[in-house]
């Protein structure tokens, strides 16, 4: 198995969540890429601190150099936060030539330009998709297949902890300070919560995907910025008299070469797709004169939903390098699975008879579906009285051959003018297993 | 200014769309790939026949040999649809060494790994993302960013004109037969419209999607499918009692190597997202093992969208031929545009003042807006009788300066207790020229 050396420089959240992905997706990765990935090095300031499960000791340094200089490291991940020594590590990594991916969206809205020019005068990828929203594949689209679009709007709920908060205060109606605490407890704000609610994070985001979607370098203090601090109940409560919810939005546009940029609270109506991202959820919508409107809609932040950013972009790097993609990778690498029978999937049924209205009918139905292990959830009837009347069962999850044949029987009854319709049902959450 | 050279086979509504594209992004999709597409030759039946508005007429050629020995067409991009001659034509383009693009969906489901062996072995691409799901870029997201992940589940709308069928049952109240006759009418359900209602466009897709997500050759008979012709008004109402919208879901699910694959109408929970994806609209929820939730969303068909997917692959060829990313991108093409000051965009607003409760305020804050030439939406007054009362507007749309110097003047006014908030509303519908 042919094998590629990475280095991870930080190993806290998405550090760990990309050491979890690459051990424990290692056969899909090595299909989508025909390589190995191996971390080689991690840099820590401490090799001694206790850290992330399973991880070799002798992987750790506290001396970068030790990175720069192994040339079998040909890609650095940067997952450490901050602006320096992030930006001098990444400058350094470009200079000796290896590719970088990095999470680090602070870094990249004061002081992209910078890396990328130099990455282009080197000859190398700085590829950062998890540095917006998280797992959700923004900046790769916008990059890749919108390429052929002129854009013209960028919308987005980039900030999942304010997202958490305006949702808690809509739903639970209690203010500001109460759910900021609540999120602090539960981990979901942290200590200096000021980045998030003030929105200087989300504009960060915001001056990452202008600068990409429009073409032109945007400066982080371009972007118009209030955070969600101000936002009382009483504002939530006339919004939603007014059809309306608050979201903290990011807010890019162009018209004629003249480019609009803002980050603020926002009414958004009711049926627009972004009203119903909830809790710590982010989304981006973007408008293009060709695509017209596209929303994207996933976890923006968490140790594998950003690791799998990460993952992504040093697989594009590997791709790029030798035009993999051709040569190396597998067309069907997982050639030994197999179809699943209809009749062993699993789901929860509707199912609407019309019967005979006679005493009993229901009784009788119900044993039927008892005696082949249907379990039923609810039971409407209607039309009482009438010759005939509609029977609606839902049931609970359960495999489909099992509901064919208690139908199949149902269907023998005397009474059983129909069987109407059945239809199943995708409950997400009450899969087994899922 | 270097070229690339491509052919079209086709030039109904996608090949237009393609077309109309390269055209008018050229600045864009230079900047993007350093090269401009030029269209050399296009393939029609009949050269005289009258098509697309601005093609100048020596492009046609009802000889695929044209195409095929013009050594300076490095990309084919076929746009005709139907198995054969598609099938031929793109096998031997893949022969001659020329990469292709495909829109393609029966053709892919039913002899994609045909064609895709073949590619491997000559060194070519083929790609297809405008087979699945239109404008909405989920195939390369599969393929690249999500290359780190293990797919549990892929679910979506995968068809619009059933999505359109479905969503006005449900809206207005009325039958399968009268909303299809409805949707011939109006140009979004086909002459003949059996692929879409039977659920078999809907099963391409979802094989197409199933290979590529678990990568297995999954077979298009391997798909469990079931049409909407069967739903009737009353399973519609049902599931509304019942929390649920009937939707024709495409499902594929992954569990320890046994892969599910079902096409047809389904209960969806209203607070699901797919559940308010309307008309003709597509979106695909993806679940992954580091990834979690995934969901895109977007225009499923039409020249623009479509054609925005085909292009996007044009250009993905382009960049991957030589490593174009890094030496021929310029970095931020478009330095040209300037940022938009704050007081200069326009929209919607939201104000919340507290006044003292005294007779003639509401028309002097009124006559105040109105002298800067912000006209009021909607009023609301609470608290009547109280020394002090909320007074709520929504302005009609604006800019925003006019606002702001409105506000300052009003907070003069003796009679003004607070400015409360003042929240921008998004309501793109709204917008000018959007």
């Amino acid at each position: 198995m042919k094998k590629i050396k990475i280095a991870l420089l930080g190993i806290g959240t998405v550090g760990g969540g990309v050491w979890d992905i690459l051990h424990m997706n290692k056969d899909e990765i090595v299909g989508n890429c025909g390589y190995e990935i191996e971390v080689g090095k991690i840099l820590v300031r401490d090799v001694n601190k206790k850290r992330h499960d399973g991880i070799p000791k002798e992987l750790f340094t506290s001396n970068y150099e030790d990175i720069l200089q192994d040339e079998a490291i040909e890609i650095v991940v940067e997952v450490m936060g901050g602006i320096e020594p992030a930006k001098d590590y990444i400058l350094r990594a470009i200079k000796n030539e290896k590719h970088v991916v990095t999470a680090n969206k602070a870094l990249l809205a004061n002081h992209g330009c910078e890396i990328l020019t130099e990455a282009k005068k080197q000859g190398v990828h700085v590829y950062y998709e998890a540095s917006v929203a998280g797992g959700i594949p923004i900046i790769n689209t916008i990059k890749e297949s919108l390429a052929g679009n002129k854009f013209k709007k960028i919308m987005g709920i980039l900030n999942g902890t304010t997202n958490y908060i305006l949702t808690k205060m809509t739903k639970q109606k209690v203010d500001f300070d109460t759910v900021l605490k609540e999120a602090q407890e539960k981990g979901y704000a942290e200590a200096d919560p000021t980045a998030d609610i003030e929105g200087y994070d989300a504009a960060h985001k915001l001056t990452i995907l202008a600068s990409l979607a429009f073409g032109k370098q945007v400066e982080f203090q371009q972007v118009y910025r209030e955070g969600v601090t101000e936002i009382k109940p009483i504002d939530i409560q006339y919004a939603a008299e007014l059809g309306y919810v608050i979201k903290l939005l990011g807010i890019a546009k162009e018209k004629e070469g003249v480019i609009e940029l803002r980050v603020h609270p926002t009414f958004v109506p009711e049926s627009h797709p972004l009203a119903s991202v909830h809790d710590s959820f982010n989304a981006v919508f973007v408008k293009g004169n060709a695509v017209d409107d596209l929303m994207f809609y996933g976890r923006g932040a968490g140790d594998l939903p950003t690791g799998s950013a990460v993952v992504g972009d040093i697989i594009a790097i590997i791709k790029g390098r030798e035009n993999i993609q051709i040569e190396e990778k597998q067309l069907f690498p997982q050639d030994n699975k197999r179809i699943m029978p209809m009749g062993d999937t699993e789901s929860e049924y509707y199912v609407r008879l019309t019967v005979k209205d006679r005493p009993g009918v229901l009784g009788k139905i119900a044993s039927l579906f008892g005696k082949h292990n249907v379990s039923l959830a609810s039971v409407i009837q209607k039309g009482e009285g009438d010759p005939s009347v509609s029977l609606v069962f839902i049931t609970h999850y359960t495999v489909e051959a099992r509901v064919q044949r208690a139908l199949e029987e149902i269907n023998t009854m005397e009474e059983v003018v129909e069987l109407g319709n059945l239809i199943r049902v995708e409950n997400g959450e009450k899969e087994m297993g899922a």
